[in-house]
C-alpha cells in the first residue's frame, strides 16, 4: 500500500475552503493509502513565533475538525510534528546538503516576505522547504496531496531526497508524486481566496446564526444591482458562485434564470445559500464541539497517531544513518 | 557549580596545536567545573557532507585522545552531539527566533565561503552558529572555553539566548562567558597556524621517526641561513618558537645565544626539539593507540556520557518548550 503525507498548520479557525480544497479529500485517501496526516506545529512558528499562545488550542482543533470529517483513528495517523523530534534530526541533515540557493529561489519565498505582515526573516522560516521535505521524506511517501501552489515545494523535496540518494549512493527516499485536488477553490465572503489572512471566511465553528449573518449582510454579490427590481448578473456574483458549489443543481438553474430577470432579491437568495450552508456545517460543528470537550481524547488519539508515525520516522532515521556513515552507537 | 560546554570537530588527525591550544585546557576545567565535551559529528557535516567515511573514526579519535589527555570520564560528560536529538530540536526551534541578518553577518562565513575549498554553500553551513548556539544554551553553559577566532560566534549566542529570553518572558537562559584560552598558538612546520588544512601539523598519533622527520626535514627554519657557518636569527626561524613553545628554559637559552653565532647548526638543534616532543608526545601517542584498540570501551565511555548530557538536554528542552507554549502531551 502506497504511503500518503499531508500537513495542515494549527493556526486557529479552519474555515470552509480548508474543509472542502483539503480536509474532506485527505479523509477519503485514508481508504486507498496509509496514510499520515501531520499537525505541523514547528511550521507554524515560522510565522508566529511570537504569539504561540494559541498553538495547542490550534492543535486541538485541528485534530477536532479531522475527527469530525470522518478521519478514522485505526486508518491514519494524525499527529503532531513536534512530538516526532526525528524530523528535527532529518531537517539538520539535509540542511546539510541542501544548497543555500535552493531555499533562495522558491518562488513563494520573496513573495511572502514582501507581504504578510508577520515577521518573516527568520533562517528558520528560509529552510522551510527543507523542514517540509524532511515532513515527507522520512515517511517515505509516495504521494503528497498539495494545491498548486505547493508545486514547487513538492519539486525540492524531490530535488533534495534524489541529491541525498546520489550523495550517499543509495536510493533511501522515493520521488513523492503530488495528488492534486480536484475541489474547486472556495472564493472569501469579498470574492477573494478564502483566508484567515484576509479574515473573509466562513469558519467551521460559526453558529448558524453567524454563518446566516455572514452570507446575507457579508457576502459580495454582483456590485451593479443597486435595487431589488434591477436585473443581477450572477456571473460576477460570489454568492452565486457559492451556491454552484454548495447548492443543488435545480437551485443553481432557477437562480441562474430568475436572477437576471430580478425574479428573485438577493436577500432571499443569500438566505437560501445561508440555509444550504448551515445543513452542511451544523452537523460538523456540532462533533467537532464535541471532540473539543474531550481533550483527553485528543491527546490520545494524537499519542497514538504520533506513536505509529514515530515506528516509521525511527526506522528512516536508521537507514539514513547508516547509509550517510554518521553513528549511531546509543 | 558552574557549566562548561566546549566541542570539538571530528576531522581526525588532530595535532599538536589541538592538544596545547584546547584539549589539555578543557582537561584542566573537569576539575573546577561541571564539564560537557561534544564531538560535533552533525557541525562536520557543515564541511564535509559529501565525505562521511572518516566521521566515525573520527569520533573514536577525539574520545581515544581525551582520555589519553586525561579526561575523567567519571568527571566530564564526554559525547557525539548526533547522540542528543535535543540538539537538532532547539536548534530547529532557535531557527525560527533567529533573524537571517544575524547569520549572514558573522564575519567568519563569508571569509570561508570564498576560503575554502570545501563546497560550503548549504543552508546548513549558514546555520552553522545557530547549531553551536543550540550545544550551548541546551546544558545552559555559563563557560565557553573558546579562541580568539570565535568570540563572535559566542556573542550571537548569548544575543540569541537573550532574544529567546525576551520573546517568552522568562529567563531560561544564562549568558554564556568566554573562557580564553591562555594557550599560545603553536605554529605549523611551515610558521603558518597549525592546521590539517594546511598539512602543516605534527600529529598526535605521529611515530617518534615521523616527528623527528618532519623536525629535521620539513620545518621552517631561519631561509638567510645558508651554510652551517652562517649565524642565524632566531626571530626568525619557526623551529626556534617550537623551542620556546616546548623545550626548558636552558635549552632556549642556550640556542638563543649559539644561533647567532653560528654555534649550532639548524640540524642539531631541531634534532633537540625533536627528541623534546617525542618525549612529550610519545608516552601520549601510545595512550591514544591503546585507547583505540577497545573501541567497544571507548562506545562505552561516549554512551554514558551522552546519557549525562542527554538528561540535561531533555530537562531543558521541557522547560523550552513550556515557555514556548509548544506541546509536550507525549
Amino acid at each position: 500500500m502506497q504511503t500518503v503525507l499531508s500537513g495542515v498548520q494549527p493556526s486557529g479557525s479552519l474555515h470552509l475552503g480548508n474543509l472542502v480544497g483539503a480536509i474532506e479529500n485527505y479523509v477519503k485517501l485514508q481508504n486507498e493509502f496509509k496514510t499520515y496526516y501531520m499537525i505541523a506545529d514547528w511550521h507554524s512558528l515560522t510565522s508566529r513565533f511570537d504569539s504561540t499562545d494559541s498553538i495547542i488550542p490550534a492543535i486541538y482543533e485541528v485534530a477536532a475538525t479531522f475527527l469530525a470529517v470522518g478521519l478514522d483513528p485505526e486508518k491514519s495517523a494524525l499527529f503532531a510534528q513536534s512530538q516526532i523530534k526525528e524530523h528535527a534530526e532529518l531537517h539538520l541533515l539535509l540542511s546539510m546538503i541542501t544548497p543555500l540557493s535552493w531555499v533562495e529561489r522558491v518562488p513563494t519565498y520573496k513573495e511572502k516576505l514582501q507581504n504578510s505582515e508577520a515577521d518573516l526573516g527568520s533562517y528558520g522560516f528560509l529552510g522551510y522547504p527543507i523542514l517540509q521535505a524532511a515532513d515527507i521524506l522520512i515517511y517515505k511517501a509516495h504521494k503528497v496531496p498539495v494545491g498548486e501552489d505547493q508545486m514547487f515545494h513538492l519539486e525540492l523535496t524531490r530535488e533534495i531526497g534524489r541529491r541525498f540518494n546520489f550523495l550517499y549512493k543509495k536510493e533511501v527516499f522515493p520521488d513523492p508524486q503530488a495528488v492534486l485536488t480536484q475541489a474547486h477553490r472556495v472564493p472569501g465572503l469579498d470574492g477573494r481566496k478564502m483566508s484567515k489572512t484576509y479574515d473573509n471566511g466562513i469558519y467551521l465553528r460559526d453558529t448558524p446564526d453567524q454563518i446566516l449573518h455572514k452570507c446575507t449582510r457579508q457576502m459580495a454579490s454582483d456590485t451593479a444591482r443597486a435595487r431589488r427590481t434591477d436585473p443581477g448578473s450572477p456571473g460576477a456574483c460570489t454568492a452565486f458562485t457559492f451556491h454552484k458549489l454548495f447548492s443543488a443543481g435545480e437551485t443553481v438553474d432557477e437562480i441562474a434564470q430568475e436572477c437576471p430577470k430580478a425574479g428573485i432579491g438577493c436577500f432571499d437568495c443569500k438566505k437560501r445559500l445561508a440555509e444550504k450552508l448551515i445543513e452542511r456545517l451544523e452537523p460538523l460543528r456540532t462533533h467537532i464541539e464535541d471532540h473539543l470537550k474531550n481533550t483527553s481524547n485528543l491527546e490520545a488519539i494524537l499519542k497514538n497517531g504520533a506513536d505509529s508515525a514515530r515506528a516509521v520516522a525511527v526506522s528512516t532515521m536508521a537507514e539514513v544513518r547508516e547509509t550517510m556513515k554518521t553513528p549511531q552507537f546509543f
